[in-house]
């Protein structure tokens, strides 16, 4: 396969138009001259971790947000960068692909060549495993030109989403110094940073002169915290599966007789069910996190749908649309106990025919109660991450397969009246993954390849390319990097975080809030959707006219720039050290004094205490 | 649920944009005065049904064709029809639902607005079922709002496809007697069609007043014929499953692990999984035609695939994706006898649990080699067109089980030394059903919707409404209308066809051409598709800008127009007449009379003996 990457290929007409697509860039980034402005030094969200990260990485922790200006722009300690020597810089995809992964490796291409044409950008063939054998392909106009706006990982290709161990990071270390590398850049999710920012500290104790950069590039879209407003590939992906899911509502609508049981992919958290609900209006979505907030037990949930089911029959609807995300599996609690006692007995070499013997007495009960479908495909070995290999665990036919069970007995039982409950299950992710990315995630992946180049340009090690305010015009886009360190926290439980993630600095997948604006909208329209069909097709993704500037519903409600709030904050403290400055009126400077004892009191407040701070 | 149909929606922002887009008419439809040639008595193409069609339909066989032409258009017998009585028109959505049909609605019932303000299109709600109840929803402006363009039959509904019994028919007479129709238009695909025929022949014979029209409308694509070029809706599905089939082809050239096995809806023939082939590339295909032809065993199967997958280990790839049409499994002769026995077994009232036990040796010892979920979907009650529950047989799992057991032996006997084999499983269907029509949809459905109106004008029954060289643009479209009897044929056996299609004259669905030319395009790309992944995405439905107006590679390859060439050939006759008038010289008539006596001594040699026709 190796001789194949980067060959260019065949594209079909539409490819084709989209190959000659250009995305634009914010103000900030245009031009050859661009500024950076440090903000504060960055702790971590949560305080009690901010000990433990900052002893896990003495080098990189702690270092201040960058914010990159236009070059005219009127910051005073701004700092101008004027000096682009010839860098060589080498990209790796790392865990699995994601619509717009390609237009990263592009944007890079591009920031690097306009800076200094003689910089060169190499790309790992087959992802991790490339950077451990220095398999590389040199990034040039031709390679990329069947590439650009394109989906899949296929240009350099990927294989496990894993640079852990030592002998993992030292033979990183010895590639980047074998290429000369000046910057590595890291495209991947929650894992792969994570992975980055130890990579980071471990360079920058070795002084290995690579500096290394993350992109937020995921379609769980769980890479999201105070610096990250959304992941490359999220957006496409809703839209692909939204589109599935409007028509199953549409055909499930004209045939009047099936109830659809639909999958999701998105691993353990839920954002792509949430954002597909709010896109789709589909009849129902049981999101993990409400299972885990409100510990629903599987017969909780079987009895949930069922009464939904009933109540519909009631009003003669015998059909419906029902979403699961594919990490829902794990949220059960029982479920989950299960899962644990199969993937320790697993690791400890007990083979597959012999685990349900040793399970303890209520698990194996459990094991036994489950359709063979199932028990076999918990069985399977967890993934890199210890989680369960959810896309191959059918979550949605067990649940069809109980509710027609709960059905048919109250049917029998003289419970139920309606006609007989039928369903038929989808399982909507990997057609979605490789689609052309949305217009949305060509651009943003674009803008931030350009990031990496300025955060290398800038010497910054151990940070993240962001962008924020993406709910507004492309033109208003905020452009930065925030240290990885500062994205992270130690959690000395957590059922949702597999076993490896615990009490250890790691950023972990944000999952959806239940007490955030996005559900709580969910929650106002859930009986609507569920009784009055009130589907919405959102339609196909279209490059061009109407619908083609569309963005995530998310984006809009969640309404984050952080960043841009961090920014403005500080230009409200400028002010009042620029007006209360010595040789102020008394009046000017009591009033100061008395306004910002207040806010600090608020602040003290509301602040969580930080005892666990250095 | 009946209250609901027909009443307004909400609309996402590109649905809205879609039901606002009015599809043009060809030139021929435009204005409001249209002409209708008729052209020669049809025969049915299989001479050797001819006579039994004829028995069968004595008051509606041998009809002419009809042309409709513009009012100017200079062909002096046509008759222009200027009287436009107001009249009442039932419509009734029969059998599967497929993206378009509403919009077969909107063009009948402007058509019939435009001619006379005064008449009614009243749609029938819930399919056949609707129409024997009566239950009927009077089409206007208001109700057809939200409904233009967009997928699904959710305005009607529909039920069973069938109005076939003497008791079904007599019903849907009083029906329409009842309902004062002058006409009624039945949308749907072979089944319903010949239901159409049957219909209007039992209309003419008991001077029912109401003349009957069909639409070919159905995904599958296997209403095809002379007269009948593309069915509404095959475009659409074939453009959304080829962009699923083109992800997932991404998706596996990412990830570089895994062989996608796809299976896709369609009924018994294969025209969408070689459609979706010449869309999208993937790297194989296995067509129920060709599997007919060759007579290839399950095993057979097994075998071709496993030595594709042999085949590209050696090149190092480890991925692919696979097509399968969903007849694939009644394709197969082990399987179909298999399928014959226990569908006769079933109808005799034998209960599921006892089958196994009651078929033939060869048939139990097939049976039991079968792994347990097949087992249980070949058992499932056959659909009314006699055929295997197709959509619930998971004839991809099948084949992936066995090509990894396969892949597994060979492995350890060191035939295959590459790495394990791994399948995921697809099936699309369901989510490209409903989706938002594809322009082309659009245009040709409500191009027929006009159509039909027009055919009830000029007193057609027992009709199907025609347009013909679709693969030109719009405006030069040729509309008419055929007989359906000509489209009949009767088969005393065959294996593609139900038990209740043998011996009677039925529109059967045409299978693939593996002489055609369409075949013949995928035949030579073969091994290229399969070891070269030439993979290629046509991207998701656009309805704006570039790929809005493409249409299925097989009509561009198909050429077909034989409505066209029909009147094109009257032409050259009239020419012939017009040049070669009595007062012409002798050398001209001794030319014509040479060259005519070649013609027709050609014509005999090629045409095959009429001696069934009457």
């Amino acid at each position: 396969m190796e001789s194949d990457y980067g060959l260019p290929r065949d594209l079909s007409h539409l490819q084709q138009i989209r190959s000659l697509y250009k995305p634009h860039l914010p103000p900030c980034l245009q031009g050859t001259t661009v500024r950076v402005e440090f903000g504060d030094a960055t702790t971590a969200a949560d305080p009690s971790s901010a000990c433990a990260i900052s002893q896990s990485f003495p080098h990189t922790y702690g270092q201040p947000l960058a914010h990159f200006l236009r070059a005219t722009s009127n910051v005073p300690d701004a700092h101008i960068i004027t000096d682009h020597p010839a860098i060589r810089v080498g990209l790796v995809f790392c865990g699995r692909q994601s619509p717009g992964g390609h237009n990263v490796v592009w944007g890079l291409y591009e920031a690097l060549k306009i800076h200094n044409s003689e910089s060169t950008l190499l790309g790992f063939l087959g992802g991790s495993e490339g950077l451990f054998a220095q398999k590389v392909l040199e990034i040039t106009d031709d390679v990329l030109a069947t590439y650009k706006n394109q989906g899949g990982f296929d240009l350099l290709g990927r294989t496990k989403d894993q640079i852990r161990t030592t002998e993992q990071v030292n033979t990183a270390m010895a590639a980047c110094k074998a290429l000369k590398l000046d910057g590595l850049v890291i495209v991947g999710g929650v894992t792969s940073n994570t992975d980055a920012a130890h990579l980071a500290e471990a360079f920058s104790q070795a002084k290995c002169s690579t500096k290394v950069v993350g992109v937020p590039v995921t379609l769980n879209g769980d890479l999201k915290n105070q610096f990250v407003e959304a992941n490359v590939g999220f957006d496409t992906v809703c839209k692909v599966d939204s589109q599935l899911i409007s028509n199953l509502c549409t055909d499930a609508l004209s045939a009047e007789k099936y109830y659809y049981f639909v999958r999701l992919m998105g691993q353990k958290t839920s954002h792509i069910a949430l954002e597909c609900t709010l896109q789709s209006h589909p009849n129902m979505v049981i999101l993990g996190e409400e299972v885990v907030a409100s510990k629903l037990t599987i017969f909780d949930i079987t009895k949930q749908i069922c009464d939904a089911v009933e109540a519909r029959a009631k009003q003669e609807k015998y059909h419906g649309v029902i979403l699961l995300p594919e990490g829902l599996i794990e949220s059960i609690p029982e479920v989950y106990a299960l899962l644990q006692e199969i993937h320790r007995l697993l690791r400890q070499g007990v083979s597959v025919d012999k685990i349900s013997t040793q399970l303890s007495p209520w698990a194996s009960a459990l094991f036994a109660f489950l359709p063979p479908f199932i028990r076999e495909e918990l069985l399977l070995y967890p993934e890199s991450d210890d989680s369960a290999q959810l896309s191959q665990i059918e979550t949605e036919k067990l649940l069809a397969v109980l509710v027609e069970a709960e059905m048919n007995k109250r049917l029998k039982e003289g419970i139920y009246k309606g006609k007989k409950f039928t369903a038929i299950c989808h399982f909507l992710g990997y057609q979605a993954r490789g689609s052309l990315p949305s217009k949305f995630d060509c651009d943003y992946a674009y803008v931030l390849g350009h990031i990496c180049y300025h955060s290398l340009a800038a010497g910054l090690n151990g940070y993240m390319a962001t962008v924020t305010n993406l709910k507004d015009s492309l033109s208003k886009w905020h452009c930065g990097a925030a240290p990885i360190t500062a994205m992270m926290a130690v959690k000395d439980y957590g059922r949702a975080s597999g076993a490896l993630m615990i009490g250890k600095p790691v950023i972990h997948p944000a999952t959806v809030d239940v007490r955030g604006k996005v559900y709580e909208l969910l929650r106002k329209n859930a009986t609507k959707f569920l009784m009055d069909d009130v589907y919405r097709n959102p339609g196909p993704l279209q490059f061009d006219g109407p619908g083609a500037d569309s963005r995530t519903v998310s984006l809009y409600i969640e309404d984050l720039d952080y960043m841009g709030r961090i920014k403005e904050l500080n230009v409200y403290l400028d002010k009042v050290r620029s007006i209360v400055k010595p040789g102020c009126s008394q009046d000017i400077l009591k009033a100061a004094l008395s306004a910002m004892s207040s806010v600090t009191d608020i602040l003290s407040v509301m602040s969580p205490p930080s005892n666990g701070s250095i």
